[in-house]
């Protein structure tokens, strides 16, 4: 307690997740008041073809952005 | 916001997930009157052997349903 | 299988979340092919001090709004 | 680690909730050979406004079947 | 994205809610090169009577460690 | 109704996810008096650099742990 997940669409590098994981936990126990020991960050993510914005998946907007980016 | 997440066990197509993720979307926007682009859809799967109903793992319940329908 | 979570900042209504767990629940069924029984939609509802975007809560945000919209 | 969230629809008893949550870390602790203490256990209820089975909400439900039982 | 929920027992305060949304804004914002007005944090809270460690609910741990103090 | 998430670093066997999703709806069963088909487990499993406690992922945890076994 607390438990913090965090929802992404995969893609993120080890680096970044392990600065996110330290930097939330600083927050929580700065906050809180509790012992880094009880704070859990999970990290939930899922595929570009498992996660929409506006309706459209992410592997779909990637796909719809580089048609766009042609000259 | 607002986000939604769809539970599943593995196995569903992309063309399923992006009908999904579209139809869910309009009707978030429709009902709630909120852009598009604020509505976020990811799918959470977990393989058959990580998700259970009535105590049975989906890939017990396979095996024993490939079993009872043997002549 | 499959449930579905609605995460919402509270203040909506009961028509409205009516609408939309029956909604969710007919696109759910029309392309996963499953009973509706076995569809389950939940809205996880927090209040406004306890929802944020842009790293400032819905309430705050609501304040600044208002002040905003001031003659 | 690990963390396990009950989702329920509101109006169970403090004493259904007390024991659910020991006897599912007593599964978690038998079975993942992990101590009590890093086992987390959270109820999630919504009002029976705000969850629904088949599309339609558990307060609908209620009334239906109410109705239903009438002489 | 990504969509960031803080599992929490009842009873922190507004300000504690508002500097934990704001510093974990901070930090995907920072790790994650995202625009703060894609993040969104939810805490989802839930009473001491429906939240548990070590198989014990808060509410039950509060009385077993005021009787405790006792002299 | 009601549903139960298992939020786990990956790992485990398909034995103890077989018995921990069997126990957990035996739990809920005996104390909610459900019956058992309206009883979904998901074991929601993120990888070892997915998932942390104290601020440090699980896999650098590993790793301190075997640089302080050395002899």
């Amino acid at each position: 307690m607390p438990e913090i997940h965090v929802y992404l669409a995969q893609g993120r590098s080890l680096e970044q997740k392990r600065k996110i994981a330290s930097e939330i936990t600083d927050a929580i126990v700065r906050n809180l008041d509790v012992a880094p020991e009880v704070v859990v960050v999970q990290f939930i993510e899922s595929s570009r073809d498992s996660k929409a914005r506006g309706g459209i998946l992410f592997s779909d907007r990637d796909k719809a952005a580089k048609a766009n980016s042609r000259p």
